[in-house]
């Protein structure tokens, strides 16, 4: 078994179990009390709290730790706009932010906020200029992630920090997928991360708020963890928490470098090895252990059971994993193909004969998956003027099939008109016809529902 | 060492590490994945689920693990309030809640809504009748925990779950301090519970909302724990607190039958061996392990201090060790005194020797206290009509020991004036009062700030 999907969770480190297993004897009792059982609780808590400053780069005082990272996204995002309520409401984040920050966004505009998103290019980035021109006189907080969790893309934090300085706005950076990595770069006000992502147990996040900052935290009173983050502090996974920050960013730079190795490797050969693949996300500026390519013509549910036979655990953001059953924001807001989407995200000490029999396996998954569906065979010399396709009813990525085997019935020059109601049409044909070199004219809505699009065979 | 605190916190329980240590290796990956590690997880956190539903009786899909038992009580209350929004905006709580109940309750009134607080009479405990009595057409929410955390009291939960019930009114019961014990009576509708009071570990609480009882999960959307607890399952201290409840059920009717007689032998020797104590708690209908006691003429905080040399973690509801400075609000609820008050809470298996241990060693702890504070000695015979005491500027528990020793300068049927500005004095005078046979005639508030107290003597 192979588990390349660390980006959603992590296995716990050796050095957190350590001090998990440590902690329980000694960190069970209520840190708040005078007695011998909690004095030595909120020692270690202490402890903790020195150490994951330390790796987060900000003082001791500053930094709180709450239930899990979406818990202290929910709460810096909403203390944050509450102590900057007289500035004004306006809150901004980028188009492909987590889950996390989207959902405490559309809280905030529920409770008559405003919200910005700032778009992101082909591959994954937000234009610092961009952002910029989002800030307004009334803006109170800007989010920013550090690399994004899907296509491991890294944001331009210290330009947007700079920007966001100059306004007088402070910036929340969701740093959930970089903190293993090292301390985020750039003068942020606010970090929000996860434990479970860098090794460290499930329910410990960590929220580091800037001395003067303000701040307000919402919700009823608590006096816990000054009173950022109400309920009984969970000392045994802070402790391993801290332990398994520190233990990672000790490997960092090393593992950082032979990941890096790896993911090139996976960006090089899929493309070689699976046709109509488009790899995505930044080639460069992008987090060492994650690469993300989608495959035409195939669904990612398809994809991730076959690999999962095989013995590969990834991730896709395709719709049809999600319960949701919509695409993924990112890849949408990428504009790239969503359709048999594979992320892969490699654990430390992946060794390179696990990615070499990833490599093996994976073209004859996709192959297999393709043919059950019937995807289009290859290029073929069609003389047709116009095809008209209809794909009313088929979800994704039947449309797209029924695409690729019409354009081949047309001469070059000619048109395909697909007529589809799926809603990841209409992100995945514009996709398509971009990694395929085809002209996308346009889609126009159709009476009955479900839109016409309009497709020219250029090559 | 006797760790007797564990209404604070619980050690963690044998079986709660053996399942925590067994599920890190199986509970680390994300449940919602579809990858064989994924759905290890699911399978964990679906047999933990399993398990707690049927500890505190419910079906599994009514319960979902939350972050701690405050989520759990902040969550249940916010999202039965806003179930209920359209029937109105009241809630109802006893005044000896938990702080987690009362905070929500005050974060609902800042939001604009109404709370009333039920009394308790001097056991602890509201009267059913009353608590039918706040039921009003726009209540939407009543809490009522099912025993008293600091003095150990049940309250009758099934009565008032069935006014409740007539009144078409949704019952929250914080179920904190009695879940180890058995599942709670009475038709009740939302229950919280916190898995670290019972032998689980910190990180872990539970929120059961009955089908059928309306809730809209407040704050930022998340798919997680049925939309009602926020960020990723922290499967392996799930899997360790469902395992913990059913190993303390196992054997709670055995461990309760013990520790009620050692608490017995408790409540009827202190106050033998320690004169002017007041045991407080209903002796009959309370938590088998939990005793609370309060000593006049001392402070809270130095006899923690004095127990804790000597070898004994208990704690205490007094102003003097907590960071409020102000006494506990569910003594004062009772009226009974609060300055020197002692909470004993006997985790499971503690030996009878602890305790006589314990009970050789109070007295002169309090003893030693009270000569450094000049505390009476005992009853004296006075002479005059009529003292007046300058206890202005003077902290608990002193304005009590001043009035103490006036009391014994005055004869039979005299009368003592203290002049107070501690905030303390109006709970604690009236106590002392009660609980040593004067009258307590009155309190003016004073000119210049504080009030003057007029205690008459009439034994």
């Amino acid at each position: 078994m192979s588990y390349f999907d660390v980006a959603s969770s992590a296995p716990l480190h050796p050095v957190a179990r350590q001090a998990l297993r440590a902690s329980l004897d000694e960190g069970w009792a209520d840190p708040s009390r005078l007695y011998r059982e909690g004095r030595r609780a909120r020692m270690l808590l202490d402890a903790a709290r020195e150490a994951a400053a330390e790796a987060v780069g900000c003082r001791a005082d500053e930094l709180v730790f709450t239930a899990s990272g979406t818990a202290a996204v929910h709460a810096g995002v909403a203390g944050a706009l509450a102590g900057r309520r007289r500035t004004g409401r306006h809150l901004i984040v980028s188009a492909v932010e987590h889950s996390a920050v989207l959902h405490a966004g559309q809280a905030h505009e529920r409770d008559g906020g405003t919200v910005t998103e700032v778009g992101v290019g082909r591959g994954g980035a937000v234009d610092p200029d961009a952002y910029a021109d989002a800030l307004r006189p009334d803006t109170a907080l800007a989010c920013l992630q550090s690399a994004n969790h899907e296509v491991g893309t890294v944001q331009p934090v210290a330009e947007v920090a700079r920007a966001c300085r100059e306004a007088g706005v402070p910036l929340l950076v969701d740093a959930a997928q970089s903190l293993a990595w090292g301390p985020v770069e750039g003068d942020w006000s606010l970090i929000a991360g996860s434990a479970h992502k860098w090794g460290g147990p499930a329910g410990v996040g960590i929220l580091a708020v800037r001395k003067g900052v303000r701040f307000a935290p919402q919700g009823p009173l608590d006096e816990r963890e000054s009173g950022r983050a109400p309920g009984f502090e969970n000392i045994p996974g802070i402790v391993a928490a801290a332990a398994a920050l520190r233990a990672v960013r000790a490997e960092a730079a090393g593992q950082a470098a032979r990941l890096r190795e790896l993911t090139d490797r996976i960006r090089t050969r899929v493309p070689e090895l699976v046709p109509d693949v488009e790899v995505v996300g930044d080639p460069v500026r992008r987090l060492p252990h994650l690469v993300t390519f989608s495959c035409l013509y195939v669904d990612g549910e398809s994809v991730l059971h076959g690999l999962d036979r095989a013995g590969f655990s990834v991730s896709s953001g395709s719709s049809c994993t999600s319960s949701t059953l919509t695409p993924s924001h990112v890849l949408r807001a990428m504009g790239v193909v969503s359709e048999g989407n594979v992320r892969v995200s490699l654990p430390l000490g992946t060794a390179e004969e696990e990615v070499e029999r990833f490599l093996d396996v994976l073209p004859g998954v996709v192959r297999d998956v393709r043919e059950k569906l019937g995807a289009p065979a290859g290029p073929t010399e069609g003389a047709a003027e116009s095809v008209t396709v209809d794909a009313m009813g088929l979800t994704c990525p039947q449309p797209v099939i029924e695409l690729g085997k019409a354009i081949g019935k047309v001469r070059v020059g000619g048109t395909v008109h697909v007529d589809a109601d799926d809603e990841v049409a209409a992100v995945d044909i514009p996709a398509w016809c971009h990694t395929q070199g085809q002209e996308y004219v346009e889609a126009v809505a159709r009476p009955g529902g479900g839109a016409r699009y309009t497709v020219r065979r250029l090559v």
